[in-house]
């Protein structure tokens, strides 16, 4: 779902950037393995079929911040079928917060629908 | 609820900037006259005794926003009590455009839960 509308993306964006991070280290801690940018996109894609809330550009900056936050880890690893790739995983700390992220997640989500269906 | 933990409160800040535009538009939608800013904050409280996820500080900056962007009116009105107040209440265009923003609401949180609950 694409607004044009420059209000809508505006607000678009803005709550996905905050959502991104949550959504990253959510899809991490539940994979067994380390996994690249296409792997996370496409677990995202697995989700949400019609709507591509993250494209693939979107993804990169928020790992690299969740990196540089202590919250994931990376290695590069060669690949048989194109430049190297960036594994990423979830560490300890990552972990933790994401228990954190989740109430917060929780008790938004309950806020911002009670203020809508103005009860 | 307010973390110490500086990545909560980044992540707390971004999600919160998105959703503030959302929760003040509707609630100015609900409202059968203006609103003025300590008010707004008072419906929004009533809603959420506990959490103080909006602080009146920050909802000014968004109000002003609104305004500008032709989603919100807004007219100063003389105080029996204290300085002018100026009171907020939702356009036309503001209407319409919450209506599409709620769609998106519910499309983005419907995809965060699934995420959240790995299925």
């Amino acid at each position: 779902m694409e607004s044009e509308n420059p209000n809508v993306k505006k607000f678009q964006k803005e709550m996905m950037s905050g959502i991104a991070a949550l959504v990253l280290l959510s899809v991490l801690d539940q994979s067994d393995t380390p996994l690249y940018g296409y792997q996370i996109t496409r677990n995202l894609e697995k989700e949400n079929q019609k709507i591509q809330l993250m494209k693939l550009g979107a993804l990169y900056p928020v790992l690299r911040s969740l990196e540089k936050s202590g919250l994931l880890s990376s290695q590069v690893e060669p690949s048989f079928s194109g430049p190297p790739r960036r594994y990423y995983a979830i560490t300890a700390e990552g972990h933790a917060m994401l228990q954190e992220w989740q109430a917060i997640w929780q008790q938004t989500s309950l806020f911002v629908n009670s203020i809508l269906e103005g009860k």
